[in-house]
């Protein structure tokens, strides 16, 4: 584990994302969640899981990896820990099959640094606390995030059925209706670190630069993408070539972004 | 600085707390304070805050120490670096004058831990963030937040004008109306320690529990004054005695907390 006051990260620009075959959620309503939360609960105690805090630069703004359900739904890359294993391998296993292709030689090099928040599920409901509440001996669910420190250039691969995106600090910030409690305090526990901000591009990029801008249509359509990553349909037989070439941007979906300028 | 992922936190019963003298805000209205922020900024730059996080225990969940100004506002026992001064030394410097006895032999040994915040004011405006924003170049105020790791047994001296509340997490959480953006996310900015609650009692002690219940009237005042700390008006020369004493604990002031059950 990596424990610093010091974040590097790195533009935007720097990554290259693809995309991979579909990983489709376990349950279709909040409800069959729940239920199966209880199954598993029965069978293996307290759930246990990880998730993981990817940051990127732009703008001179650090911004986070968020992976995008449908319409709406945010949330970060991570998941369900097995019975008994280790935190830090167990969120390794998640970021690779949330976001890494399946080719072993393009696995990205996750740095995991410190815990930067603890959340508990007193109960099986949405619910969850900062804390486990004091008159609660058995909770169902402990959730930790992870700071990742990212290399200058990575390769990720998206699930087909996903979106990532790259959401400013300041657009999570004090917007608990969009992005839920968890997500939306982030911002707060990443404030003791020191952000160095990287604007060193990859080498032979430079050239999508536009196309990741904030498109401002000057509308708030309920729909507030910020800074979509672009990904694009390489097969991944030619991943190496991707890794780093920018050549592959003009494939990139529009960005569809409107901003909010809660703190401009 | 002590750095570590354990607090231990001891329980309020095990602390002593007095008076001493007033010290009375410098300003009488935010418009003041602003104007006040102004001048000193002309003169010396970007104003750099610290305040402390004080925890101690109750009931096996942590209470954070507020000092209440009137009847509703709380805030950090901390203030105003000196320009060129360290942190850690301006923050004990600031301890001191807010909680600590006049007299050099019965100062807190204050132990400085972890930044668990750092907040921005852009502007000469209340609205701080928990970053700086992107376009400000010359930030107004940058205020950091440290955790303070208490020892298992101290006296507090409390100005005269000021209540010294513990305040439990839960009470704080999601609770920006009454404790204003900071203070009501140091929840989610602790969830990341573990807290290790000890629950002896100083020696001699035991006697004064039942003041420091929290009271619940079972009516929401407006007034949540979550388990108010016992002070008494014990004459400075009599500190040694009452360090540990809860003798004096027939002249606290009686509790007139009333609770509010969000996580219980």
């Amino acid at each position: 584990m990596v424990a610093s006051s010091v974040v590097n990260t790195y533009p935007l620009s720097n990554y290259t994302f693809g995309t991979k075959e579909p990983k489709m959620e376990k349950d279709t309503s909040v409800a069959d969640r729940l239920a199966r939360m209880k199954v598993n609960y029965m069978k293996e105690g307290m759930r246990t899981s990880v998730e993981g805090i990817l940051l990127v630069q732009e703008h001179n703004h650090p911004h986070i990896l968020l992976l995008q359900i449908g319409n709406t739904f945010c949330k970060l890359p991570g998941g369900r820990l097995k019975p008994g294993e280790n935190e830090i391998e167990g969120l390794k296993r998640k970021l690779c099959s949330k976001l890494a292709a399946n080719s072993p030689s393009f696995q990205p090099n996750w740095q995991i640094g410190e815990c930067v928040a603890t959340w508990w599920r007193p109960n099986f409901e949405t619910v969850m606390y900062p804390y486990c509440p004091p008159h609660i001996t058995k909770p169902k669910e402990c959730k930790k995030l992870f700071l990742v420190h990212l290399s200058e250039r990575e390769y990720f691969a998206v699930p087909k059925n996903l979106k990532l995106l790259a959401v400013p600090l300041f657009e999570l910030y004090d917007n608990v209706q969009r992005y839920g409690p968890v997500i939306s305090t982030i911002p707060q526990q990443l404030s003791r670190f020191q952000f160095n901000m990287n604007t060193q591009f990859a080498a032979g990029g430079g050239g999508s630069v536009d196309l990741l801008e904030v498109q401002n249509t000057g509308v708030d359509t309920g729909l507030t993408c910020i800074h979509p990553i672009p990904w694009h349909e390489a097969p991944e037989s030619e991943m190496g070539l991707d890794k780093i070439s920018k050549g592959a941007a003009s494939t990139h979906v529009p960005a569809e972004a409107t901003t909010r300028h809660k703190a401009y």
